[in-house]
């Protein structure tokens, strides 16, 4: 099965090379964290994420979420309706970026000293909710 | 040994998290461009980095070879004298950069249609010059 990302929003891509292509998506300083969080922190609501000890800007937390939901890597639910509030998981797309994840983390731990969260945690709990 | 990257700088972190700590270095659109381009495609002057399809204007390849250097992932070498001109070459700090790269690379593959460049290259040709 192909889990093709492309969105019908006409995104023309740079270049062929898949690194850079990917980059146009997660090349940043916070996507990553937010994915972070959804994965493996058990954050799934904004106030959550934007509790986050780096402190996302809240303009920047909700641009990129809404990239992340119009590329397909997370979805949002409402989980109460008076008021409507709604909570974000990771779709299985979204969920596909471990590997990715998880290699960062162990390249700042290795050379930044950097604290290490066990990816296992995802395997162990259902922090997706779905 | 410990490949410590915290440079004299006083550079302050975010946070302990290793990922957000990694993105304070990679996190751009940019920066791992650049790696790949000294890593696989044996692109070593400004100009030839200058010349990748993706088109990285001058100000932000000339800042991101700088932070590169203050971070120890890339050194320049003099390779001709009059005119003097340099050379970019990885550190070994930057080559262990290569299994990032590659779940990036396979990721960007796998969901964004991106075409693959075998990081295979690197282990069978000397594309450090080192």
């Amino acid at each position: 099965m192909k889990n093709n990302l492309v969105p019908n929003t006409g995104h023309e891509f740079r270049s062929r090379c898949s690194i850079a292509r990917a980059l146009e998506l997660i090349g940043d300083k916070w996507t990553l964290l937010i994915v972070r969080d959804l994965m493996w922190h058990n954050k799934h609501t904004f106030q959550a994420m934007q509790n986050s000890v780096e402190r996302i800007p809240t303009n920047i937390l909700s641009q990129r979420l809404k990239k992340l939901m119009d590329w397909g890597l997370v979805r949002r639910e409402p989980y109460q309706e008076r008021p409507l509030r709604y909570h974000y998981l990771l779709t299985d797309n979204g969920q596909s970026l471990e590997p990715v994840l998880s290699q960062i983390m162990g390249w700042g731990h290795e050379h930044l000293e950097g604290g290490l969260h066990p990816p296992g945690v995802s395997k162990n709990s259902d922090t997706r909710l779905v």
